[in-house]
């Protein structure tokens, strides 16, 4: 890893809580954090040119290694220059590790010592073998800003000593990949397991600090199933405690909004997740009203644009609520693209706004007005 | 019609051909000619925002009469502003009658002699009965600047009789549509039909010319089964020898690129089709390399443009062919979004040539020069 390619620099602590302003430097562009980083697993945001994307305002898009090694494959898009020029997004670009899918596979994933046996259904149901080399030989064929390390993830409910086991494992993988790992333009972020054990957290934590020099941590293992309160009971801790300060934290996988906002006064710094596009695609809106499902017959003669408080090139593009949901239920593409385009633009507008806060050392509030208003819908 | 605000000019006839360059200028903007109209059937071009289509030079769009009547009803449009307002295009728009979309209901439509009756199996089943009158009541109620006579159109082969009982029914229909169409800020068309007999073709444009004054004509019943040339024969010395020279003349669903050079040189000045975007979805690109089939494997490893001539957004934006191709056999969106906007404005930059070609007398050469390269394949 070279440094001097990839720093995060804290530009502001707030007063009150535990959230910070920074600025990730990486070798395609700074980010401002913190984040919301749109998910185009496959090469592309469902739906969504890559200058549409950099026109709503990301800094950064994730990819996913699992997808893109079945599809088209690393070496293809090495050949091609790599993910940045295949994918046509030339910012900055996080892989996850693919370990999710890997696992997702259902009883047809096999541990061994070496690493994870599975039968890729989702493709051409092939026998896969991979291991924590393989995975970073893909993620730096791959050529993203930062990478993730290969890790296992358990759901939720799960029993603690299964959830003790994935973290031995994921240690075990962190320490093969830190290894395996040479290329100087990309980032490895070690990934925090444990459930909702905060001792089996900090046990990962730990680990990763010991064995290594990372230059940021994902926090892997939530929104998986549990509510919000049991997801905050150890996070809070975990990142505001115990964390160290100079490294970026990327809670993987969260979309919701009103996560956002909490996770951040803790100290996350980075998000991810396929919800807006995902419901975007369903017919639903994020908005300051809370939730807006277009199925619903009250938006058929509503003139207004989809959230009357909202800046997106959408909402203040002269796309009608009434038109919306014709295109939703008549199952028009365009109808989920734009919805799409706004729950993206939802996102990374509440991140600016929250570092606005963070600068200006009135998170506190910012969190309380959130949490006060129709926008806190659980989604 | 106020003729002021829907009127035509020639600018320009070629010497050696009938083609000829013009305007229309319409309430809503003016539109050069000849012109291809991408095709928004449901208020929406599949998967494009209204923006986009207009940055790919679009003029004016299509919407369907039929789709919009059952979906969401013309009077939600109307009170919505008007199409251009309910679906965000505020340039130039066209409505078919949806005739078309109502005789292909099958063995369920019947004719009486004031109406047709058919069962919307496309919908929600319901019994439909629609008269001309009908039809200009929601044609005016939606507010295209261009609205198109309700008419029957012939498939083919078919049998004499059947395509002369059609052009009798067409011309009845003409008559009631012209007598019930009030508003003056829309143009209503009739249509010329006759199918593949020259005769017939006369006898129907006789009866629109004789009977009313249209700004313009449409010419139906081509492109539904006939081989090029059996359309040519019929279609060349229609327009022409026997369409008058100043109206403007619109050969409806009509998209694949050599037709529409060749029809331009007897002296068409409009089509539409959902060739690009429908083929576009299935992976499929015109290009000057002749059809270009994405789901091919020569393209995995292509870095270049779709069409390396192309000046499209979409080619000179830096999406390789190893990316379309990777989404099209992926089944992301964006695949058949980029393939879509590209076939777009493959055809508007293509009449943009032919207009241009035209002006400057060489439109003979421009057809000899088309008709000699790789991008006249068929489609």
């Amino acid at each position: 890893m070279d440094q001097k390619r990839f720093t995060y620099d804290i530009v502001a602590e707030d007063p009150k809580t535990h959230a910070r302003a920074g600025v990730l430097h990486t070798p395609h562009g700074d980010v401002p954090t913190p984040i919301f980083m749109p998910v185009g697993t496959k090469a592309s945001v469902k739906g969504i040119p890559t200058e549409t994307v950099g026109a709503l305002g990301a800094k950064i898009v994730l990819a996913n290694t699992y997808h893109l090694a079945m599809r088209p494959g690393a070496d293809l898009v090495a050949e091609m220059g790599g993910l940045h020029s295949f994918m046509n997004w030339h910012g900055p670009i996080l892989t996850d590790s693919g370990g999710f899918q890997v696992f997702s596979h259902g009883d047809a994933v096999k541990l061994t010592d070496e690493g994870v046996r599975f039968i890729a259904t989702d493709y051409d149901g092939s026998h896969v073998f991979w291991t924590p080399e393989d995975n970073m030989d893909i993620a730096q064929k791959l050529g993203a800003d930062i990478v993730m390390q290969l890790d296992q993830c358990p759901g939720y409910p799960a029993e603690r000593p299964f959830v003790e086991r994935a973290v031995e494992l994921s240690s075990m993988w962190a320490d093969r990949c830190y290894r395996a790992h040479t290329r100087p333009d990309q980032a490895l972020f070690g990934i925090v397991q444990g459930g909702m054990h905060l001792d089996l957290r900090l046990r990962s934590l730990r680990h990763l600090e010991e064995s290594g020099d990372y230059p940021g941590y994902g926090i892997g293992g939530y929104s998986v199933g549990e509510d919000h309160e049991t997801m905050f009971e150890t996070l809070a801790p975990l990142v505001s405690e115990h964390m160290p300060r100079s490294k970026p934290r990327y809670l993987m996988g969260v979309g919701n909004p009103t996560t956002l906002v909490r996770a951040v006064s803790h100290g996350v710094d980075m998000f991810d997740c396929v919800l807006p596009t995902r419901t975007g695609r369903m017919g639903t809106a994020f908005s300051s009203e809370g939730r807006l499902n277009f199925r619903n017959a009250r938006f058929a003669h509503d003139a207004g644009p989809i959230d009357e408080h909202c800046t997106c090139p959408v909402c203040t593009g002269g796309y009608s609520r009434a038109l919306i949901r014709h295109l939703v239920t008549q199952k028009e593409m365009l109808g989920g693209i734009l919805l799409s385009e706004h729950n993206i633009y939802f996102l990374l507008d509440l991140m600016r706004r929250a570092r606005e806060a963070i600068i200006e050392g009135r998170y506190a509030d910012f969190v309380d007005s959130w949490m006060g208003s129709a926008g806190a819908a659980d989604y």
